[in-house]
């Protein structure tokens, strides 16, 4: 069983970087992504942070971006606190690390993304994660900061693993998010070129739907090669054959 | 119901004390006592942490020391890393929640207790508790500080406050299989049309493989319309616009 990496997107403080890493330790999470860390890498006050949890930070991975932090994983949960408009499966943390925790004895390669501290993730950061999670907060404080919320995350997926229970199901074996840029990169080029989108401000919420609902396919990368011979035989209808 | 009071016994460090007002407020617990404060009361430090909870700072009340902090209280749960040989109910957090959120809303006058951060509470002031309750971490790194313990204690509180209605799973209004059919019966005009399926005793198992694939996306009314809004394109891009 491969056990999910942690994803750290353009992180700007070396202590939340160093509390995360020990919040991992404590639930036996081990492998750190750094996409893009505001202050570069290494960073001195991350390794002050993370008490019992060295480790992780030396050999934490450094990425120019989310993309590339991504490229190999099959599945991506990302905690937002906002809630998003968007057709995503939405999780509390306890329901999430359950289906992780299935899906990852079944040997998907998956990642838990944390945005930037003060931002958030951008959509379009959203939009290529699978599953969000939500943390419910009282009302009158629903600000968690990056440390917390790992604190949790990582106990319930601690608390997954001592759970006899999590059954591998059946999982398709998902193509990894490079296979799936690509697919969407030809069917870009497709629709910009048959002009789809029509009206150019209408583009960015109607490819942001249209990329939600095919994700949820969960295609595997044999799937993703026959949906994309698809796009290309209706596309190529009236050329010449090659 | 009176939500259960929060016990810092003997806390070293002001932000840590803020830290854990900040956990209180977000997950809904506002009574904060402090026995015995080492750097003395109020401590601008805790102030600085307690993003959102500067409420919980002002009105924490200051106590000589825990017994007197608890006098009024009818019962007492711990948090405590080391095991102790003691005769005593020792419960993970979700259980010592819920069997705390039964006590309260009986009308029990509760706390939860933090010891110091460096030796935690001594066996005398364990024995005044009820319940302990213990976080399990991890081999490699137990050690969890008293911030990170607050949250997760604040965390399971607050979900042993919800109904089981809470748990928010969004999804998609599926479209009715006639709609489906619709847009399966398009897209195989179209596939049938470009030779897509080439070998025809191959397209009865390309065709399922297809269909199966699509329709594990879920797609509500909408998304279909769509989807067959963007098949069209692709398929129309060579023919004259109408």
């Amino acid at each position: 069983m491969k056990r999910p990496a942690v994803i750290l997107v353009r992180p700007q403080m070396g202590e939340n970087i160093g509390a995360v890493a020990r919040a991992m330790s404590n639930f036996g999470l081990s492998e750190l992504r750094l996409a893009a860390p505001r202050d570069g890498w290494p960073n001195p006050k991350a390794l002050e942070m993370a008490a019992g949890a060295e480790n992780i930070i030396n050999s934490a991975q450094v990425f120019p971006d989310f993309t590339a932090a991504a490229a190999d994983l099959q599945l991506l949960y990302a905690t937002t606190a906002r809630p998003r408009d968007m057709e995503k499966k939405v999780l509390p943390p306890q329901a999430a690390m359950q289906s992780l925790a299935a899906e990852t004895k079944a040997g998907m390669r998956a990642g838990i993304v944390f945005g930037p501290e003060r931002s958030g993730l951008e959509n379009e950061e959203i939009i290529r994660c699978d599953t969000l999670i939500t943390i419910a907060t009282a009302p009158e404080n629903w600000s968690l900061n990056i440390a917390q919320s790992a604190v949790i995350i990582g106990y319930e997926w601690f608390r997954s693993q001592q759970d006899e229970k999590a059954v591998a199901r059946d999982f398709p074996d998902i193509a990894p998010k490079e296979e799936w840029d690509g697919m969407f990169s030809q069917l870009e080029n497709y629709l910009d070129e048959c002009e789809y989108f029509r009206v150019e401000h209408k583009k960015p919420i109607m490819w942001q739907n249209l990329r939600n609902m095919l994700q949820r396919s969960a295609m595997s990368g044999q799937e993703l090669r026959t949906f994309r011979g698809m796009l290309r035989s209706l596309w190529e209808k009236n050329s010449p054959k090659t």
